[in-house]
């Protein structure tokens, strides 16, 4: 018996969505690379690549150093890393031992990249760039106009470029997906178009979200990067990109206190996280109860609110809470408890969690 | 030089902040007893015992745990916790070696705490309860009238009864923190009352959030529990609760791109947290730039917007910004770096990060 609140994954309900979306990724004839911002595991990390995943996508350099050190060797830090400081040692030394591909959405930016490599000189390290378009997110990212004047850059400064990606962050809405893949093709595909005019080789066309990736278009995109697909969250439920039982991950909780219509349970932000998208029917579910609502969330409390005349969990009883966002809530505790048949048969360690930077 | 993004507490301003919160309870004839989950560091909590505090509330076992470790001897776990499980060994445990009360909101919880220390039995460790009563928050906690019932139960079951407390979460709200101390002065009043009727010593009448500390009745009350106070955050500023130049934390974040009036930094979700209260202006605020708002934010990128006109920060200029909710930031990093006259002078680990359970 473990105190509550804890973080389990269930593994059979985790393997059947890895190989769901390896299939997917196959069947639209697309290159697999999950971002693991969204697990931190190396043992999950290595299953990604035992289910055809051709290596990772991670958000920071500090993620990228975590999965480098576990021999994890082709990673992709979809961001527009700032190589200025320790980060440009750091940076120069993890491209010295591993592939590295690193978003770029401008010119500063590659230059710096190309100065923290010493791009151009004898026995640098080689590193890659994506130029990264905006599809709809309005995030980072460039118009398709723009990414061959970047991509320009990066080769004129001794960098090698991999292509075009996006991130369809706009896909988290209610019927948004589709459309958002939709415009990821549109931009990838005009990013692209833009390379080769200007003479440039665009091998890797990137995007990809969980809720975007059942609507990828294969004939533009090379590769995929969805992150949330081995655990699910209540987003994903809730926008109906996952099914209730694809949800493999959830939070352990207790009922600590209760009244009419409502249990309180001790899991609350610091566990579970505090996102709350507007389209989110409350700050979580719970996966055995889904007319339930979490009404309001504090650092340890849930409050759950039952519909009239449903039995209240007593004092004692544990749930199991899906988070939100499980990106955010995997990033706040030391390591996952994995069950197979309701069985306790292990546990990873979130080993870049909190590496931000 | 320091890979962003990080936290940073900026000294002299928490030294001032510490310094007035005891200064209020000393002029309100109240204990100060501080809410550790805040910053969940060693140091911190040894400089608010310097500054009159009596002891230190903590929201979990784990958290005592490490205080106690730290030789830190008076804590009151302001939870209902539930006694069972490796968890019941624990608080005995630590009721063996350092004074602990704990919240209690039924009848059922005073047993099993009971249960786990042994109450009554020749060598258990003495464990003080406080009965919980809901001032309006609607959380954890009964009504007034129902206190007496419970501290009868410790009573009986062996434990010591230390009074009574509330948390008055709903000061959280525009023009909500008086109102709010009205709230908990007359529930926290009834109760006591409640308790003196039954015959039942009321030593202890504890109640407090940083909102509505200012306004707490020191006439009821014999100890205040605020937790945010050292750093402030931008709920605070935005309630109209600490000004602006008395936060005392922000993340160090730089600018990875931008566009015609944004500019996106490398803090997000998983350094500030995602916490965005009904009131909030956004997710956070930049201090030095207090006309901007945080429009959007993932987990490694804070969109923000500037007025018309506005100079937008250049691609590698840091800022410091104010995450919504302090605690929560806390919670997702292993250090804080303690800066005086923008000099680094130290690093203090968050000792308590993580322990949830």
């Amino acid at each position: 018996m473990r105190d509550t609140p804890y973080l389990v994954v269930d593994d059979h309900v985790l393997e059947s969505n890895l190989a769901a979306m390896a299939a997917h990724a196959r069947a639209l004839g697309v290159a697999l690379r999950p971002h693991a911002k969204t697990h931190k595991t190396i043992e999950l990390a290595r299953r990604q690549l035992a289910h055809e995943a051709v290596g990772l996508t991670v958000a920071t350099v500090g993620e990228a150093e975590v999965f480098a050190d576990a021999g994890i060797d082709d990673l992709f830090i979809a961001y527009p890393v700032w190589a200025e400081g320790p980060r440009a040692e750091r940076l120069r030394r993890l491209a010295s031992r591993v592939r590295v591909r690193v978003g770029v959405d401008s010119v500063e930016g590659v230059r710096m990249l190309a100065q923290a490599v010493q791009a151009g000189h004898d026995g640098a390290p080689s590193l890659a760039v994506a130029v990264e378009v905006d599809s709809g997110h309005h995030r980072s990212g460039v118009a398709a106009a723009e990414a061959a004047t970047i991509a320009r850059a990066a080769l004129d400064s001794g960098l090698s470029v991999d292509g075009v990606f996006t991130f369809p962050g706009h896909s988290y809405g209610a019927d948004a997906a589709d459309p958002a893949a939709g415009d990821e093709a549109a931009a990838l595909g005009a990013a692209r178009d833009a390379l080769r005019g200007a003479s440039i080789p665009c091998p890797v066309v990137s995007g990809g979200s969980t809720p975007s990736a059942r609507a990828a278009d294969g004939a533009v995109l090379t590769e995929l990067r969805p992150g949330v697909y081995p655990f699910g969250d209540a987003q994903q439920w809730e926008l109906g990109t996952m099914t209730q039982d694809a949800i493999a991950l959830t939070a352990r909780a207790t009922v600590v206190s209760r009244r009419d219509g409502v249990a309180v349970l001790d899991a609350g932000s610091k566990v579970l996280g505090a996102d709350r998208a507007p389209y989110a029917s409350g700050f979580g579910r719970l996966l055995d109860h889904p007319e339930a609502r979490i009404t309001a969330l504090s650092e340890h409390h849930a409050t759950v609110a039952f519909p009239p005349g449903a039995r209240i969990p007593a004092r004692g009883e544990t749930l199991r809470v899906v988070p939100n966002h499980v990106c955010n809530a995997v990033n706040l505790v030391d390591e996952l408890i994995v069950e197979r048949n309701g069985v306790e048969v292990g546990a990873w360690a979130v080993a870049a969690r909190g590496r931000n930077s």
